[in-house]
């Protein structure tokens, strides 16, 4: 079987650099914005659509019950989101049975379970991550701190409803994950190359 | 200031092979029995008495009121009890002043708050722990498997209580440390490997 390492991550803990990194040390794929493209290759919507939807909490279609009948109302928003969910999976399954890989995000660990993946879970203290933040800005983002904070603050929010959602379990909570790493205190670059060591025969 | 690493583990899971094996990658000092014996002799109470103290939730002493007077008694036992947690703390705080240091439990990360500790918490699936205390069973020690299934949650539950009583938190809760690692999946020795080549320069 291969060897899949998912990663969660608080929103700018730099858990996407440690895992580009951890990726170049075993010099194995890695999948982050990647599974977006596949999806949005195959479902045939735009990248920043099935961003939007795979970054929401799913919606759900209960039928309606008139009389004694029950009747599935074609919603067409719904069933782009259910096709986009169908995909993701397919997508990451066909990812880990390919070769070895990093995947960021997406509940990899829990799609993925009979994979037996690596589970790793990446997070800093409160101000690191403001100032990561603020240090990794794209060019003419001009957000003020506190809405940096804010933004923060509702990205991991959304992220944690997210795995809640999907795999019925505490987001970041350290029983779901094999290593739970916070980048406040050491470089992520030593600590991609000590965590990579730990898997390498030498 | 030294470079302290402090280990919480649950009972079973190789935390304290893998503080030794850290502690002789990066050929710093380690310190896990030698507390208890360092508090014996600062005490002068037996070694057994010392252990059987620290891995006890401490008895607090309540002022006793008759009428508006308050009664202090004096109570040896609560006495050698106090003497006992007063040497534990001077230890620790002797063993971080004097080099850089591996200390097991203790809630080290937390006595040593000031000294900036690198927290790990070391962790495994339940019947990994089990498999691991039969393999390393001391001579002479028959706990049938039921038994020690429930020594281990009997340990961890302690540890937990004395870990909530001495610093107002849950024990094992990812957010109180640096690195929570399950050693389940990969060796100790690979393990612990790793984690050193994240504090050595090379």
């Amino acid at each position: 079987m291969n060897r899949i390492i998912t990663i969660g991550r608080e929103f700018g803990s730099g858990g996407r650099e440690f895992g580009k990194r951890l990726a170049e040390h075993l010099q194995i794929a890695y999948y982050d914005k990647e599974i977006i493209t596949e999806i949005s290759k195959k479902t045939r919507l735009a990248e920043e659509y099935v961003q939007q939807v795979v970054e929401n909490r799913p919606i759900i279609s209960f039928p309606i019950t008139i009389g004694h009948s029950f009747y599935s109302i074609f919603n067409p928003v719904l069933e782009h989101s259910n096709n986009v969910y169908m995909e993701q999976s397919n997508t990451l399954v066909e990812m880990a049975k390919k070769s070895d890989c990093v995947i960021i995000g997406r509940c990899a660990d829990y799609i993925l379970q009979d994979y037996n993946p690596f589970k790793v879970f990446v997070y800093s203290e409160f101000d690191f991550k403001v100032k990561r933040c603020i240090d990794k800005a794209p060019e003419g983002e001009n957000l003020s701190e506190k809405e940096l904070k804010q933004r923060i603050l509702e990205v991991d929010k959304n992220r944690a409803k997210y795995y809640q959602f999907i795999t019925g379990k505490k987001w970041g909570d350290r029983k779901n994950y094999d290593l739970c790493i916070n980048t406040s205190k050491l470089s992520i670059k030593d600590v991609a190359k000590g965590i990579a060591k730990m898997f390498l025969k030498s």
